[in-house]
């Protein structure tokens, strides 16, 4: 009983305020995310940060106001030293001005939108630890760079809640504006379809049609803009799957309705772009747990997703930033010292290294996912970029004609002209 | 000293957080809204409630979050016991939210958009002492079913800030949508006339021109018009003027330069929607003692507006409704059951009878002003909405036939025809 710890050793104790729905139709609920920031506890009590002690307070919140009061109805002594969420940008966004006021980091997997890129006054305490939508945009701008785009048809349901697709749509909007001309075609969520034939005319003056929907939608779309014939080499498809999860379109045909052979044709002409998929030792026990989990718990999950990875990761960060500060003097009541440590920093995450960026967000690594095999209709990835250089690899048997629109000027030789 | 206090007088400390802005380049600043806040208390204090003893804490909000921070950096025992303010709507909306779930009345006489009008969840203890932009579109909505118009085409400026003509265009927007044809046009409100151009084609195809901006950009839009031959009998034009202050077009056509004939013939065709002015004796000697107490401070101000007057209303209809609380067994502490006393009430205010809805939003009267001398350029109220009962009051010498579109169904018989 009571060895002398080691002087260089963490002790300390950390109160976390995690921000997240109850109600598990949320892919970020509390009861999906919180295996992960307990396996993420475990692996950190086991090794060099034995010491730290965290205590977790659950407090449900959806994506009103709720949060902002479990943080404000708090006595000044009784302030947590970090806050984990709210995922969605409406929460998420009077929590970090007034965390921020107040000094306390905020972590989140979520608060994705544009907005909060501006670190310097309302949201200096967020750190994202997992890529923005900005971060997904980019894949875009660099193949538009690469292929020589000009046009691009943006299509988006908006459900005037989480409004994941307005956001998404938004970062790609903001990288492209500039050199692109853009139009912006918007569904009611609740009745998407209603006015997909009215689709039909600005996908023919535009190049390249990018969809952030539901996959029952965008398979629609895809069948309609087939029967229509314009799903030819004068105009690219793309469809954006958000976060790993399927409720987002995620580039599957088949239904097993009578659609199906329709659909493999049409969706020959779509790609994916999503988050690339680790295949690292780690990441795979860590699935598994997840899954064991979820099962105690007798929630239905297979998939694990974005929010429990960068949730998990945010742990370690803040651990490893606690811990520069803690040796430079600071105390964990000093967020904005602990902050600047999460940010510009790389470390070994569950599913892979993490990237932080300078101004405290993930770098995000994604892939381009095609049909290969028009018979099966079968999907590969034929490339990837990588945030973190922003470098675009393009798989050697992917022929880049098929991302080069007729007539456009076409991606830059690879043999040097001069 | 110390005669005995009628039982039945009001006997009560009352905390006031006022959040204005500092700046006095806002139009609703702490300097031109305190001496009317001061005016109504003291006017307070000469009658039945001389027994309230208000305690002012004026805290400099402008249209951020820094209204936010005042109200949460307090301690549980330091918070008011009323807030006035903020008008600014990204400053009112998180602190009506909080102060609502704190049981706290805000009032203010702004706050007006559309957003606010949800009273049954988060912004449950708002009243609104000046009538809301949904208020201000009352007057279109009864007008266009009065003369029978059908297309509208709504344009404005957007300064991303306060937003006003945006709310106030949405306000139009929420109340015309359902049975006209509408189209919106927005103007960046740094460069609002470089698009005027492009604005001929829309008001070709539209009955009625409805225009929230600056003064000087209507009057570029109506020269333009003009000299486009738009100014005809097919085509109704209007121009709002928010809060009876002149920094929205006001109507006038005169600048002093080579265009004011030009304009003036244009302007023939100009109708102006602005808040019906007072003319009650107490509202003289209000305005002249505000105009004193702005020299005294050294501030420019000549124009009384409508939150000067919201605000010295809302100390009056505070007190009331206080009053009748504690009457019925409850403290200063129960905001709801305050709040609930201010709405669906009428009283006198500083310009003449107040009346608030059932939903604690102010109703309002507006007057509609036309040119009626086409040689001097002078203008006359010809119509007059009242919101309390929803009347439109048109001027005997009024010819109906002007605010009749050509070719469209035109005015209801006043002639019963059956």
């Amino acid at each position: 009983l009571g060895f002398p710890v080691r002087t260089s050793a963490l002790n300390e104790n950390v109160d976390v305020l995690v921000l997240l729905p109850q109600n598990s139709s949320y892919i970020f609920s509390i009861s999906r995310v919180s295996p992960a920031i307990e396996y993420a506890r475990q692996q950190l009590a086991n090794g060099h940060f034995a010491g730290l002690n965290f205590n977790f307070q659950y407090v449900s919140s959806e994506c009103g106001v709720d949060a902002l009061f479990a943080l404000v109805d708090r006595a000044p002594d009784e302030r947590p030293d970090l806050i984990f969420g709210p995922v969605c940008e409406y929460a998420a966004a009077p929590v970090v001005r007034v965390a921020s006021h107040w000094n306390i980091p905020v972590m989140s997997a979520g608060a994705l939108a544009y907005g909060f890129i501006n670190k310097n006054s309302e949201f200096s305490l967020l750190t994202r630890t997992a890529p923005s939508y900005m971060k997904m945009a980019e894949t875009f701008a660099v193949m538009s760079q690469h292929f020589g785009w000009r046009s691009v048809l943006l299509i988006y349901h908006d459900d005037k809640e989480e409004r994941n697709c307005y956001f998404t749509v938004e970062g790609v909007h903001v990288l492209l504006e500039d050199d692109h001309d853009i139009s912006v075609f918007v569904m009611d969520s609740r009745e998407p379809l209603t006015y997909v034939d009215e689709l039909i005319k600005p996908m023919y003056e535009h190049e390249v049609v990018i969809m952030c929907t539901y996959a029952d939608v965008v398979r629609e779309i895809m069948l309609n803009a087939h029967r229509r014939r314009l799903t030819t080499s004068n105009r690219l498809f793309f469809n954006i799957e958000l976060f790993n999860s399927s409720s987002y379109g995620d580039g599957s045909w088949r239904r097993g309705d009578r659609y199906d052979n329709e659909a493999k044709a049409a969706y020959a002409f779509l790609n994916t772009v999503t988050l690339l998929r680790s295949t690292k030792p780690e990441f795979e026990n860590f699935s598994m747990e997840m899954r064991k989990s979820y099962q105690k718990m007798g929630v239905d999950v297979c998939e694990i997703n974005m929010f429990m990875e960068g949730f998990h990761d945010a742990l370690l960060l803040y651990a490893l930033a606690l811990d520069d500060a803690m040796k430079s003097g600071y105390t964990k009541k000093n967020g904005k010292e602990i902050t600047q440590r999460m940010w510009n920093r790389t470390f070994e995450g569950i599913a892979g290294q993490v990237s932080m960026d300078a101004n405290g967000d993930r770098n995000g690594d994604f892939s381009v996912i095609s049909m290969t095999n028009h018979e099966t209709g079968s999907h590969e990835t034929v490339m990837s970029y990588f945030g973190t250089n922003g470098s675009l690899q393009i798989n050697p048997d992917f022929d880049p004609k098929l991302f080069t629109v007729q007539g456009a000027p076409g991606p830059p030789s690879s043999q040097p002209t001069d």
